[in-house]
């Protein structure tokens, strides 16, 4: 086949759904398939889900024939080297050689990335990060994952786990974080901190509608809800909401100090959701928080892939393995 | 002359002091030279004493013939680049081309550099941080200041400012920092901190020593006094002090969270004068904060150099200079 004919899958597999998507060697997208991801914890059911999802995104984008390779984002910590993925309990992985047997599978090299990594590789690639050569990427969601760029890669640490951005603590002795610390980024600015703080808001009638929509559930209080409760009126909410873009503006301005990048990304669903009011609000608080020299010497900017960012960044790591190997 | 006997100077150029150190090609010290620096905001007398400084270390080093440049650290903005030092009004210096001035009185190469930025490099070139490739410094003194290596280079970011690691926010809403913000980790752990912590525990009388030796001024509160007055038995002082190794330690963890070292060198006065046993409080601290797997990934180091680290970085970029030009 000519060179520059292949198609690369790349997948996003996370706790609740599996995302695949056919690139092809431009990273065009070619076919987006989903599936749920299977909640019994079995390896071979998830692997089962998995394989089928791209089979269907592999038909769907009308090249089946022309497969280059498979790169797969996974939740949870691995080992990128060898393809294993170290422990993921809700998926029924612990040291799982889910890399060896995908390549097996759809006779393809198939590489494993971690999901936040894969997401700010994606952005550097091909969405709000392209052309830059040092830069940081902050996902909101349940938690708040990150990744570094230095000199326009993805740099990783001396042990693979740089870019934890989410547990710098900002607020020593305040919010509880599910890491055990008090007061990190993600404990203060995560769609669950917003939800915490949004139904303490409605104990006072100050979330009206957030209560009818979600009760004092926290799952339920996802990026739409707390969206439609703000538009329902509930002040409560907002407040939070608000809140926790002034805490990410926190988080924004150590990473200028620390790191000076050309641009942040942020992204995840609630941004997303939220969208340029939720950032400009963010930015407001990075430059109240900024030494004077360094105002404005950072973009910020919203992610411009959404969901497809960790998709295109595991495709990505395919589509470039076949290329170094040519 | 033998490619190999060349000399370099390097000059840590301070608010107080002048410290020109003369080095063979293997760095090895042959004369350290010392002086005041000019209280009277002109350029010409910092000049001056610049100059004569480095003329000592240089006759004193025996090898007078032999020199083959000279790397000066001065503590404010600059344009490396250029040798411009941009603005450091107690030296009556702004946008002053100091690089070649010195080189034309010298008539060699001549590098400038920022003190902390200098320090961190002595230390990877020769002190704590020889041979890591992924390492941070932190130096605590009236301020802290301190810098990153990525990849066995110091990582400057994209307008030069990274590094700022003392004006990372731990405590949104804390103590006042000189930047304008409240609870940056210098605004809690540097000496300045220590000080005011100490003098406010002698209202209480637990700090007597420390009231007889420096009263309330923040500014006598100098490294040894400190020291002297824990050894005279001040409870409050030496409260204040683990204090300070307790928030470090809190800075410490968010450096390992986003940038996983290898290694992170702790230096500056107050350091080196409580010695291991600040840094053991520092890292207990730290490790309280890490997430479970980053424990024991980073070694928290004592700087090996002391005041030396910033001359020998000043002088090594004099040195690889020259080395790369042959």
């Amino acid at each position: 086949m000519p060179k520059d004919e292949g198609i690369y899958v790349g997948v996003d597999l996370g706790g609740t759904k599996i995302l695949a998507v056919a690139f092809d060697s431009k990273l065009k997208v070619l076919a987006t398939e989903k599936a749920k991801t299977p909640r019994d914890a079995h390896a071979s059911s998830v692997v089962a889900a998995l394989t089928e999802t791209v089979r269907r995104a592999i038909a769907a984008s009308g090249k089946s024939s022309d497969l280059g390779g498979v790169g797969v984002s996974v939740p949870g910590p691995l080992d990128r080297a060898k393809g294993i993925v170290r422990f993921t309990p809700s998926m029924g992985f612990k040291d799982y050689k889910l890399g060896q047997e995908l390549a097996g599978i759809f006779g393809v090299p198939t590489y494993l990335e971690n999901d936040v990594q894969a997401g700010v590789y994606g952005e550097l690639r091909a969405g709000a990060l392209r052309g830059k050569q040092n830069a940081v990427g902050v996902f909101v969601g349940t938690g708040i994952g990150g990744g570094i760029v230095i000199d326009g890669k993805l740099y990783r640490g001396s042990t693979g786990s740089a870019g934890e951005v989410g547990h710098m603590i900002l607020h020593e002795g305040g919010a509880a974080c599910g890491c055990g610390n008090y007061g990190c980024l993600e404990a203060l600015a995560s769609r669950t901190a917003m939800a915490k703080d949004a139904i303490a808001q409605s104990a006072t009638g100050k979330a009206p509608a957030l209560y009818s929509l979600a009760g004092s559930d926290l799952r339920k209080c996802r990026s739409s809800v707390l969206y439609e409760s703000i538009e329902a009126g509930d002040k409560g909410v907002k407040k939070a909401v608000d809140r926790a873009a002034s805490w990410l503006g926190v988080g924004l301005a150590n990473l200028v100090h620390l790191l000076n990048p050309e641009a942040i990304v942020v992204g995840g669903g609630v941004v997303t959701r939220f969208g340029q009011r939720f950032l400009e609000r963010a930015i407001a608080s990075m430059e109240a928080h900024l030494m004077p020299g360094l105002s404005g010497t950072a973009e910020i900017l919203l992610s411009e892939l959404g969901d497809l960012s960790v998709p295109t960044g595991a495709a990505c790591l395919a589509l470039e393995a076949a290329e170094a190997a040519r």
